[in-house]
């Protein structure tokens, strides 16, 4: 299964190719999220269907009874909109189930030799102490990032069981019958997410990653064009740069830690393998954040009243446009890399590339100019290249 | 009740005094951390208590039986961290579950109308049609900020009245008596969450954007001291600035957000009253990410090669630093003034010293210096100084 993701090949695709491959990326992007949505739902809705059925059937409902609930509320919780989500949650509940349920029985057990009064007050006592030692783990950053509902589950089913055990002598049979339901549940939410058009947090990750190039080079692009353009005298205001992707880029930490969480959850399918190195995907993260940080930097400067006039600009637009479209050019040529798990084209393109960019700012720093004016976009651009080399060496480590 | 933070007076303190109040304010933030998770554990653990007393009590077991169950999941399951989270998360139970067993006894009614396979059809189509259609409406970003949780409870509570309605004829019934223990979880949950020792969402996104200022102005000074210091011979290092303050800034977008969301739905309590504008907490935060942006990409720039020698940077560094520590000092009053929730001495020291800093940065663009190097740090702390009076008016507007 798992089919919708076919592993590239290392063949290089043509060079004039690439302008379609990113229109290609960016319709996929905009037209992929609604469609996976609806999947999900569909998918969510058959689960429900399916465990349903433990209490629509005659047969299946004598075995199992009123416990059938706890199957439909394991396929409520546990079913995520990924894959990994799905089996986090899902092994996070059979885990703090296992563990809040043993130990709800000692305490049953313990509160089980005392009469009346003593009973209740071991076994309040208990759930006291449990409870309260719990709700300080989830509070532990380490904890809450990968195992906050295990807790929770296993504070609700200690609780459940050792107050039960209080009245039911039977613990040991109802807790055999409810694990069995929620393994029920589970296995229809595993069979489901996994093997039915699965939705990958690797897939959405990788996606998400390749795109931020995209984003980031079309907001460099833009910032240029804001900076150079001559006003457009009918509407009498000048270009003002769209930089969303960028900021959407800026604020991306906690969505790709997530996801980069789920994604080592997953078992090995399509283009992954087993031990990918989810660790790069945050560290290029990182690095493209602080990117973005440079860029709308480099945006605050273009929109300061210390700007000079447009004409005065000109002296220096050529080699900034050049240099600008070469990063452009880097930026893609890198995101597009990534997309398709090819080898970069590193040593034989991207190199010089950067070699001329550096060539073509220092150049510009030798001309006569205003200044500390039109200098401050060059500085600007210098960052930029300090950190696209910085990138560019790290997608050397990672392909 | 919640007399734990008294609202302040008008009243200015007195100059020196600002260090001090700065320090209670970083101790008051290193050391309430710990204490407030141990006490939001205590809590949790006396609710948890309390509603096991409904099984643990015979008199009030005989009167609900195995429903108590319920209250304790609900405890288990709304008991969040603040107290604006513990109400959200049980209006949205509340309405989730009494809009889910609505529709679950209409599609429960309606199916009884046929027999035997009919019944169980209808039943079937309803929970998948229901249950796409909830789940689709959770992916909605909108209502996945605000009603995620209610909208899961819908589709649980729907799918087991529903389903459980083919098999019990008593459905409302069963749904009165859960009801009702549902609500006894609540109150004691409001009870607790509100009523002893209170944890606000609003004072804690209240102390963290005052302490984003002191992050931001240390990190400021830190990497003035990191230019211009003298690496220390014994060691043969020089010193490196810290900016995990300023990366904390950086990513604090969701953590505020989630924080206001939360605030919204407190009841009036201490400083704040009913309509108290959370927004301008958010754009305040928005601006202060800007400027850590802007920090970030100083500390790129101070860190460049193309950074001039020690005895290069002397020209520039009296005039650097005393606008550097004129910032920092407009950061941390401008923070101290948020915290204290005072009006800010805006026109009578902070307009001048503004006034102060652009002369003197200004005045170093004058000197002859090597071109384009030492200027870099320079215009960097002009986008700075853009940025200040930015937050200079923003505050003016919020106070």
């Amino acid at each position: 299964m798992s089919v919708d993701s076919p592993p590239h090949g290392e063949n290089n695709c043509p060079h004039g190719d690439k302008n379609k491959a990113i229109m290609k990326m960016l319709f996929y992007h905009k037209c992929r999220k609604p469609s996976i949505r609806v999947i999900h739902s569909v998918k969510v809705g058959i689960s429900l269907v399916l465990v349903s059925l433990l209490y629509l059937l005659d047969p299946l409902f004598e075995d199992i009874g009123e416990n059938a609930m706890w199957a439909i509320m394991t396929v409520v919780v546990v079913f995520e909109f990924t894959a990994g989500a799905t089996l986090s949650k899902g092994i996070n509940r059979a885990i703090g189930t296992i563990l809040g349920g043993g130990l709800g029985c000692l305490a049953a057990i313990l509160g089980d030799k005392f009469e009346g009064t003593g009973n209740a007050i071991i076994v309040g006592t208990s759930v006291f102490i449990i409870g309260a030692a719990a709700t300080y783990s989830r509070l532990v950053p380490r904890i809450k990032r990968r195992y906050d509902y295990g807790c929770m589950i296993f504070i609700l089913t200690f609780n459940l069981v050792a107050v039960s055990g209080v009245r039911a002598d039977k613990v040991v049979a109802l807790a055999k019958v409810r694990l069995s339901t929620i393994g029920m549940g589970f296995a229809v939410c595993i069979f489901i997410s996994l093997l039915v058009f699965p939705i990958w947090a690797s897939d959405q990750l990788h996606d998400s990653t390749a795109s931020k190039f995209e984003k980031l080079a079309s907001c460099i692009s833009e910032c240029l064009e804001e900076y150079f353009s001559i006003p457009n005298k009918e509407e009498n205001k000048p270009k003002k740069a769209d930089v969303s992707g960028c900021k959407a880029v800026f604020h991306s930490k906690s969505t790709d830690e997530s996801l980069a969480n789920f994604a080592k959850w997953e078992p090995w399918h399509g283009k992954f393998g087993l031990s990918y190195p989810w660790e790069k995907y945050l560290e290029i993260g990182e690095t493209l954040r602080e990117l973005a940080a440079l860029i709308l930097s480099l945006r605050v400067c273009i929109q300061s009243s210390k700007q000079p006039e447009l004409d005065q600009r000109d002296a220096i637009k050529e080699g900034c446009e050049l240099a600008g479209l070469s990063m452009v050019w880097i930026l893609r040529e890198l995101g597009e890399s990534i997309l398709t798990m090819k080898q970069c084209r590193s040593k034989t393109t991207i190199t010089p590339k950067l070699q001329t960019i550096k060539l073509e700012l220092s150049k510009l720093t030798l001309l006569p100019m205003p200044m500390n004016k039109g200098l401050k976009d060059y500085k600007d651009e210098t960052h930029h290249l300090g950190t696209s080399s910085f990138i560019f060496l790290l997608m050397e480590i990672t392909h």
